[in-house]
Order: C-alpha cells, then structure tokens, then sequence
C-alpha cells in the first residue's frame, strides 16, 4: 500500500481480553492510513484467513476517519473492521454516532480489541478516558437492549460521553449482530450495522466503549484559517446540492421509496416485482406529512453526529403524538416494507425499533422474514406475526437465534430456494435487473452483498449515464463506485454526500485531510489510489478466507426470472465480474 | 474426459417432476462412463454453478458404477450425484442398498430428476418396472419416515423391489436429508447419507423411487466364463485378507473404534482429545459380544446388498434381546459416542434409529448435537437430551430444523466457535492431527470434509507407511485416495475393499469391467484416469459455484491446538493442500 506522509507516529490502544490489558502502541506501519484502509490492512496483517469470525484470532477494529472530529462537514463516521460472522470475508461496517469523533479527538487512531475471556460468559465495559483505558467488570449489564444499557452506562459516566454498545444479540453472537452507537442526544439509534461485528464484540466479552473525550480539547490542525475556509466552502457546496441540501434535508432517505418504484426497482415480495401498491404509503413525503401531523416541528430534524448540516434523520410519532422511534431509513422501509407486502409505516417503525434494541441489522432481518414468508411460517404481509418473530431474537429461542443469524442461514434452515443473498449477506432495496450497475456491487463488493459499498442507482436509474437495464459498463460504474466509497470511508465522510456535491468539492476534501493527516494527496485521484489499495486488501484477505473471484455472483434466479414489463434479467456476463478483482488483484 | 469405448448406446431416464414425463434417452456423449464419472460428469455439463441446491435447476442423478448389479463381489454399490444444499458444490454419495443393481439390471445407465412440480407441496412416487416408468401422486405418504414409506409402498409394490425414498428430513428440504435405500431385507437402512442430497429429492417433490427389475433378466456378459473366474479368485482375494475377509466379517466398521482409541486419534468432546475412557464400551469386540449375549445367533451376518461375501453389518438387539435396529457404524459411533461422551450403546443404536427413520446424516446430526453442548444447550454426555432434541427433526420445530441443518450450520446458529467442519460438511472419527493425511482429505476434497473420499488413516496410523503425525507426503498420499476412491465410486466397488485387497485384485477389477462395459483399460492405472479426470471435473465444479482451492482448509483450532501427549497440531502447509488441486486444474 502506498504510503504518505503522517503527521506523527500513530497512536493505536491495544485492549486484550483474555489478558485483560488496555496499551497504547505508538506505530509508524501504518501511517497514511485511516478509517476503513486502517481497518482492512490491520485485519489482512493480524487475522488468518481460516481464524473463525468469533474466535480469539478475530479482531475488533474501530478507527476514525481521516477527517472524523474535525469540522469538515458529514465527516463524523468511523470504520468498524474484523472478520465477518455474517459473510467469513473481511468486513467494514461504517457508523456515523458521536463515539467515532471523540476517538480521533483523543488522538486515538485505531481501538484494537484482541482476545477472548477464558470465562465464556465474562461481560465487560471498557472505559476510555482523559485519565486513560480500563477494562471494568459490567455483569449487571448482561442481557440488556442497548437502550437500557446506555441508560445504565449514563448514570456512571454521563450523557456527554460517547457509547458504543451490543444488544443481546451481539451476547447471543447472533451473526447478525451489531454494534450500536449513540447520536448527538445520546440514543443508540446509530451503528455498524451489517456483517455481525457486534458478535464478534460479543465474542469478546465486551459489552460497552464508553468513550469520553472530556478535557481533551479539539483536533489540532496546522494551517488552521485555510482548513476554516475548506469547511466553509464544503457546507456551502453540500447545501447547494439539490439532493443533500432539499431532498435529504426534508425526507431523510425515506425519499428514495417513491423514487425507486417509479423506475420499476423497488425489489417486492423479496424481488418478484419492481414496484409495490403500497409505495405511496410509504414514501418519504407521505412519513414527513404523518411526522408533522401527528405533532412534530417541522426543523426538528436529527443528525447522526455533530458537524452536519444536512442532518437527514428524524423521530417517529405515534398516532398519539409520541415520538415512539426514529423515522427508518430506506433500507429499512424497503426490507420490512415491499418486501414484506407490509405497506403499514408504524408497524415498520415498530420492527426497526426493536431491532435497533436487541442490536440486529434491520435489512438482513427483514429479508429473513422474507424467507419464513417464503416457506409459509408467516403469512405474506403479516406485521404482527413478525413483531412477534422478531420479539424471540431478544428472548434466543431457536427461531430468534434463526432469525438473527440473518437472511441467508433462515432460508436455509427452512429450505427456501429464494434466497436474496450473496456472500451470505442480502441484497438491497434496489433491484439488480433494473439497477445492474447495483447488481454488480451485490455479486461482487468483497462485503457481501451491500448497497452502500458501491452505489450506482443514481447513474444507472436517475441521471441515466449507464442505463441501468443493459449489461454494457455496468462493471466499470461499479468498480469506480466501490474505489470511491473504499476511499469515502476512509475519510470518514458519509456515503449519502459522497465527492460528487459539486465540482470543488473533492478539492476540499482532499485539503482538509492533508491538514489534518499529514498526507500529501495532490488531487482526489491520489486519494482514490488508496480506495483501490484497501479494496486489494480485502479482496487478498478474501480470497485466504476461501471466498475467490468465483463467489462474485448473484443468486440464480435473478439471472433466469424478468422483472418488470420488460422482463429484464440480471445478464452482466461472469467475464465482467470476474474482471474487476483480477484487473485488482494482478496490480493496478 | 478420457473416452472409452463403451458396449452400445447409454440409456438415461430423464424424470421431469415439472412437466411430470418419464423419458428414455439414448445418449453416446458419455460413453465409457458410469457411477461417480458419471453423475459428477453430468452434473458439471447440465446445472449451472449458481444453481440453488433446492432449485429447479439442480438435478438429482443415480447412476449405477460400472459392476454394479453383476455377480462381481461387493460392487453393489451405486452414486447420487447433484449439488449439495449442505457443501453448496458438487456430491456424489455414494450408497449400498439393492436399488442400484436393479436399474443396472433394467440396463438403465442413469436415472436423471429434473425440474420441480409447480405445485410447491406434490408428492410423487416414481416407479420403474419392465413395463415402463411412470409418476404417482404419492400424497398418503406425506409426513412419513423411512420405515413407514418403504412399509406402505411395500404394500403395492411387493418385497422383492428395491426401494429409494426420503423421510421427513428429506420433504423439510433439512440440509442433510438423505436418501435412504432398501437392503437384501427390504428395510431401508443404506442410502446415500451426506450432503443433503435427500433434500434435493425432496425439493423435487419425489418422496420415493421404486426400482422393480422383475422380468428385466441378467446383465448381459460377453465372455461370461472369464467374468466368472474373475469373481472366483476376487472372492477369494477378499476372503484370504485379514481386514476383509475376518475383521470386517467379525465386527463391520466398529472394529475401528478400538483401532482409532489405541493410535490416539479417536475425536473425543468435539476433538479436544483424541481418546476416550468410555472407547471399551463401544469396541467392536463389546458390540458383538453384547449382541450375542442377548441372543443373536453368530451367523446372522447382514449385508447391504446382494453379492457381498463379507457382509459386514448386523442387527442390534436390546436388553430383552428385541431386534431394534441395526449396528451402527463405526462414523455413527464416533459422532454420538466419544464425540460427545456418550459411551452407551443403545442409545447410540437408538439416535442412529431415529435419523434413519427421518432421514438425517448421522455424522452431521452427531456433531451438530456436539455444537449444542458447546452452546451449553444440551450437557456433555446427556444421551436423553440428545434424543428429545432428534426427536425434534421429525416434527420441524425450529430446533429441529437446526439440527437437520448440520453441524456447521448449528454452529452458526448458536454462536459456536469451534465448528468442526470444512465446506459445509463435519469432520470424521479420525484426528487430523494424529492422521493428517486425512486431515488433508477433509480440507482438500471436493465433497467437503469426508473421511469416505480418501481414506489415509490405515497408511498414516496402521501400516505406518506414512506417519499420520508428521505434515511430510500427507497431500500426495491423500491425492491418491481420492484418485483410487474416485475410482471405485465409478466401479461401484466398496470402499471398504477398495483396490489393495491383493497384488492381483485390480487386475480383476479391470478385467471384470472391462467384459461388462466394453471399456479397455488396459491397467489400474488406466482406471484410476477416470477417477481423476472425475476429480477434475468436481474441483471445476466448484470453483464455478464459487469454492475454490483456497476454501480448503481445515477450522483454525485444529491448526493452533494441540492433541496428544506430544500436542500435535494440524502442520500441512497451505501449499501443499493447494498444490493438489493446482496441479489437477492444470491438466496433467
């Protein structure tokens, strides 16, 4: 990996749990490195490829982005790395939450939690602070929501500090679990969703990071009136894009339902069809209108961290006028909604609630629900029968733990041949046929399958540059849209804003991290190189864990059944699939 | 693959559950092929790598081995072959039972099941008697087990058919359903046990095949004299060897439970150790004792099908000397003795009965028990539990579904990290550690692990030819087990003869097929090209569903924990375990 220069020696905390030990290591190895490329490459150096995902050769890696805790705009989100329950490949499951900025304000670059607890059910709380790391015993803590536990962490140590936390799920080390963060008002409503890494946190033994960075003062940045400027200049940019300045602004990316069926994309009845009756019902004007009527102010708007200025997110009230949630995001919407053929919002709000509680992902949970549809355990459409499936996920009998072992292992157990999944993890809101730019990310992100590691829905379905429904470039667009994100999630910028605001934008990226990092990138495809150099990595880690370019495919019957009037299939040859990672691996 | 030339046109019968047609096809593209060169040939040319295991366009293929059916001694045998719901590659299990001699008797090549009733709960039975095939609605037979099917069937169809169905497992779609075959007596205790491939058929909406060859006559022999005085002196050759012809006569593959304890390679507590207390207890020598000691008479041998002069197997009688089952062999013993401390026969003998009659894979079932003890589920040594939680599988409730699934999948399930398994499938009674030439077989073959696919341990723990525990000819010596078993699985010679009965055995092999199949191997060696031209096509087989060469490795504790007195850990490079397959897929 190509290395630039760093401001100083990076400071990593080492906290072993079988040792029960907290160190800091000054380490020049990886300078240059942050966020995501800091995650992947120490995963590819320390875990063999054949380590199980919670055993004690796993490791746990939380690292702030090039940018996380400054001032620059939509940069407050942070890597969380390790091998992946959910998927075995290399996982990075980026957050946004409060947690990530006060590490990189405590010039922490990377937490590494190593190890395991001799004592199977041994359950601890680490506490990073001004007066340095300690592990503390947190048994009164075992079996607890994350809502309950941030609420009995707060009573210790505040409402100011930063938690990062597991459900019962991640205890459970269903392979879905994930790790919960708290949001400016200190609810863990944010979190590194995808990939189970909170039961490798589990596995581990760790119940909650608390992460308090009180006296600890800002970042220091050398040319401080020019980085100023930068942030100035990137706010203005972000506001004056139509989609992260309006669209973002007023329905969060609920806005996407209405905008995905009217393209015919909006996978229903776990992809049978492209657009679901209920869309309406569920699109992002319909949530805002209910959100208003039903009481809320209309600029209460909610971020996941501090410093952005689109803050996209917003509560849930119920029919009363209580705010009962958080308004779910697309993914969300999708997986529960036309997927499900449940068009009702508040039932919505209820699953990803108690999801978000007992520390599941919400996506792979509702294609899970899918595949007990499937195979007739629950009706199509029937809310209530999966609030009651998902209420077992907390209590771990045998069809909770199913459930929460995600999407893939649920069809399986119950037999299903529909399974929307690759690499073990499944698909997103976005039809693959349609959107085959998408479809490409799907079959061959080295995440599994994911939405958010390489978005080509714009491109393909909106702006029109690769027509979505040909075969043609649909490789190229999502190779480029994986470096770009591989290089987005290293800056810890999020995903919704990405470099493509306005035409300077990347300049001000690219100037304020090398203010703040030491780096020396002179243009935005210099910080790319390093989004191909980490996507190498993990495709190297990868393919030692057994998973090899061959498992870069979408599930069959996507290739075999059209959707739409059209009928269109997913036909992006295997040749093009295949090219990407080989083009990767066989150097640059 | 090589062509040999065969005695006339191949006759296949193509079964259609979609457009329910029963097809003969004459075919001469695969001539010179039969039992696992067969299956393994067709499936890699007709489903496509991404193909669901469960759907439609899977298929389920028998094919008898190229002796199967003649008066060859223990060539009884014949191969099942699809892609596996459990490995998600290529299977071949292989199978005794007298099924496969009959469609070889009716001069049926291979019995191909394609497609899937629309209808997603049809039942059919398939018949093949002289007077052609045909498909019957089979819904009075839907929920029954093994025993009951091959009962009610028996009813219409008479005793002397030869019976192929699947249980309750089998119609849940449970990843490690089999297809149970009938034996001399007419109880469906053979089948072909793992890989799923029970839920295959099941997916197919066939609950049962009957194979009734009354009428249909001898296989026709050209130079019938010389055939018979090949059967004469490998008659002889089996009886004269002292494993054959006295070992396996005396006490079947139970004999091996004292072997394994004594060598220290006996898998105990899920392989924490590798030799129990409780081995006395489940010997070879205490079965046969107890068995005549409650009254069953010395000679009562049994044998999985006709024409087998050691017929190793023999009914289990209990305390008040009932018949209630068979022996169980000696995977079975392991998986649900010494792996999970249970040094109680009859319960063995009463799980082995339960997954017969459901239709389970013992070995699978056994460890997957083993994960809910790792779960804390069900306590170490707690046979009663372990019989509720089979008693499950019938019923399909969650848990039972589970454990239907597998070892590895039950592992996933519960949060287990220490999952003995490799691609999908569990690991078998013998240590790696202490034979790692069957270490290197469990990594390596293409059937995922399976002690069946290339058997090392007699080398590398008896004969000491290559010592099982130095890393040193381990892959070479595991290369030619699979070759030689790739072999065998295509002559439908028993894996426990195999080739090395005696210096002149091969040579009557060869001889014998050579007169029934009009093929001209001019040696063994010549033989043994197909079994690796068969290996060839499995390995690109999978590397199409996306397994490639660096899926082969075995779990990492294997590999970091020792097992002995010496501590012997798994030592075969990576290098070696990949060379095998490199050098395959580069032609030879």
């Amino acid at each position: 990996m190509k290395k630039k220069k760093w401001r100083n020696l990076m400071n990593f905390l080492r906290v072993n749990l079988e040792r029960l030990t907290c160190q800091f290591e000054e380490n020049k190895d990886y300078q240059g490195l942050a966020g995501r490329a800091l995650t992947s490459r120490l995963i590819f150096n320390e875990v063999p490829g054949n380590a199980h995902p919670l055993g004690k050769e796993n490791k746990l890696i939380i690292a702030p982005g090039y940018l996380t805790g400054t001032a620059a705009p939509c940069t407050g989100r942070f890597s969380v790395g390790g091998k992946s329950p959910l998927t075995r490949g290399i996982k990075e499951s980026n957050s946004g939450g409060v947690a990530g900025q006060k590490l990189a304000r405590m010039g922490i670059d990377a937490l590494v939690i190593e190890g395991m607890p001799e004592k199977k059910d041994a359950l601890y709380v680490l506490h990073v602070a001004k007066s340095g790391p300690r592990l503390l015993k947190a048994d009164e803590l075992r079996g607890l929501g994350n809502n309950d536990t941030v609420a009995r962490l707060t009573k210790t140590y505040g409402s100011k500090a930063g938690y990062m936390t597991i459900g019962q799920a991640g205890e459970m080390r269903l392979l879905t679990a994930n790790l919960a963060t708290t949001d400016p008002e200190n609810r863990p409503t944010r979190g590194a969703r995808r990939g189970g890494l909170g039961a490798v946190m589990g596995s581990k033994g760790l119940k909650a990071i608390v992460v308090d960075d009180e006296g600890c003062g800002e970042i220091r940045i050398k040319e401080k009136e020019q980085f100023a400027k930068y942030v100035k200049d990137a706010v203005k940019a972000i506001m004056a894009n139509p989609l992260t300045g309006e669209a973002l602004k007023a329905a969060g990316t609920s806005v996407m339902t209405a905008l995905v069926n009217s393209v015919g994309a909006l996978p229903t009845k776990n992809f049978r069809f492209g657009t679901f009756e209920g869309a309406e019902k569920l699109s992002g004007e319909t949530l805002l209108d209910m959100t208003l009527k039903r009481g809320e102010k209309g600029k209460e708007n909610k971020r996941c961290s501090n410093g952005c200025p689109i803050a996209c997110s917003r509560w849930w009230l119920d029919e009363r006028g209580e705010r009962v949630g958080k308004r779910p995001e697309y993914e969300v919407i999708w997986s529960h909604g036309p997927n499900l053929l449940i068009d009702d919002p508040d039932a919505i709000v209820e699953m990803n609630e108690l999801e978000t509680d007992f520390g599941i992902d919400g996506m792979d949970t509702g294609m899970a629900l899918a595949m007990l549809m499937e195979a007739g355990t629950v009706a199509w459409g029937d809310a209530k029968g999966c609030i009651e499936v998902i209420k077992e996920v907390s209590t771990g009998t045998p069809l909770g733990r199913i459930i929460g072992s995600g999407a893939e292992m649920t069809g399986r157990v119950f037999g299903v041949n529909r399974i929307s999944c690759s690499k073990g993890q499944c698909l997103s809101g976005y039809d693959p046929r349609i959107s085959k730019g998408m479809g490409v990310t799907y079959a061959t992100s080295p995440m599994g399958s994911d939405n958010t590691s390489g978005f080509c829905f714009a491109q393909n379905c909106l702006s029109g540059e690769v027509p979505g429904d040909r075969p043609e470039g649909q490789a190229e667009l999502s190779f480029n849209a994986q470096v770009e994100t591989a290089a987005f999630d290293s800056v810890g910028l999020c995903g919704l804003v990405g470099f493509h605001v306005s035409e300077e934008f990347p300049n001000y990226i690219v100037g304020m991290t090398n203010l703040r990092a030491g780096t020396s990138f002179e243009n935005l495809e210099e910080l790319l190189q390093i989004g191909k150099d980490t996507l190498r990595t993990e495709f190297e880690f990868n393919r030692r864990s057994g998973i090899s370019v061959s498992a870069n495919r979408l599930p069959h019957f996507l290739c075999e059944e059209g959707v739409g009037e059209k009928k269109t299939k997913f036909d992006v040859p295997n040749v093009d699939l295949d090219g990407i990672w080989e083009a990767l691996s066989s150097g640059d």
